[in-house]
């Protein structure tokens, strides 16, 4: 059974306020569940409902399993429909990335993007392409909101996000800067090389004029029909397909 | 100001049986209304807000412009926060497809797709690549469906979406079958060559079996990293990336 504070807790990590303060955040259902156990993230408790598959209990002493009802399950879960668990893990607190960790392999920046549906699937994007490192500005959307943990699908477990002045962060990396934009070159055109770092914009308004000005190289994906823009997930999709392809 | 039979006929066309008894759906905000007006889809009333640009209102003489209320928008809208406009569109009846028009260009195929939100991005892509069909079989969603309607951003007002049975439309069609599997050709190594027909399954089935038996060849996107799988709308724009780029 969940006491009072413990409710309270659970809720209050919906908002991202509380989430920094308490350095916790919640992922939901088993398959999630497990991935975020097999991972570098510290998992504090699991709360299961008596439909929980029982084998996964045995998978780590160090985590505090507790069963709940469903009710309680529905009174703190983020989901209209919640699934059979929902886990405690802690935040972590990524060092600093360094030039030398990011040479020889292409890192995504990610400046103001807003919608948690579509961070969720940019993280799966890159763990797909095998992209470990995600760089966002400060005012891109919290990694760690539940919706953007539910879109994930488990891939948030294996994908490191950051967040950091991007000013800072591009005049410290010495590797080219490819970024989203319109009248750049064309993407299947463009020789990617072997390192990088591909920068795209918010959803409604690209990159700030201050990251432009640090892009290396603008970089288009060509348009043939009449559909006014691509979802960002879409062309973020699109420059991860260029360079691996080759 | 709307009539009862007004707000019911409205609001009664956020289900499918209804739309496909009236043979109308709604398309809300001004952007997307005049892409609508600008199209071969016959707009049969547009209700607009004081707010609404009123030099839209001289468009077109064939359509009934009717002022309302912003609480009667709400109370019809689909929407949680209702743009300034909701226009009546008529659903067009497209004729069968035959091989001759398909002939020379390539096609989208979806079989099963559920989700409303895939379903639009999927009518942008096709768009934005300058693919101009999208033949879906009977389960899929409903690409009148609000949702749909405001996931392409007026891309619907290009893309025509056909419904029909895929067996026999893929029986009918002499074309090469591109099906979107597991297990298939790197798509990165594969010649599409200058027409053909894209298969892409639902999100948690993928292609049902009798569908691909009609693969003419089967195309998987290679996995580098570890995400489990890439969401369809993601799929079916490296696909049309693919065959666009050469």
């Amino acid at each position: 059974m969940l006491s009072k504070s413990q409710i309270n807790l659970l809720k209050s990590l919906q908002q991202k306020k509380f989430r920094r303060e308490h350095g916790l955040f919640i992922v939901e259902g088993h398959k999630s569940i497990t991935e975020f156990i097999n991972s570098a993230y510290p998992v504090e408790a699991v709360y299961y409902t008596p439909s929980f598959d029982s084998k996964m209990l045995k998978l780590s002493q160090k985590i505090n399993f507790c069963e709940i009802s469903v009710t309680e399950l529905e009174r703190v879960s983020s989901l209209k429909t919640p699934q059979d668990a929902l886990a405690l893990v802690k935040i972590p607190e990524w060092p600093v990335l360094q030039h030398e960790q990011l040479k020889g392999k292409f890192s995504l920046v990610l400046d103001g993007i807003q919608d948690p549906g579509n961070m969720g699937t940019i993280i799966r994007i890159a763990d797909w392409f095998g992209i470990d490192s995600i760089i966002c500005s400060e005012d891109t959307v919290d990694a760690y909101n539940p919706k953007v943990v539910q879109a994930c699908m488990g891939s948030l477990a294996r994908v490191k996000v950051h967040y950091t002045s991007l000013i800072e962060f591009l005049s410290k990396i010495k590797l080219p800067v490819y970024g989203a934009l319109l009248d750049g070159a064309n993407i299947y055109q463009t020789d990617f090389g072997k390192e990088g770092l591909i920068v795209m914009g918010n959803e409604g308004n690209g990159l700030s004029p201050e990251v432009q000005k640090m892009v290396n190289k603008a970089i288009t994906i060509p348009r043939i029909g009449k559909a006014e823009s691509l979802n960002v997930a879409i062309a973020t999709a699109l420059f991860c397909s260029e360079i691996t392809r080759k």
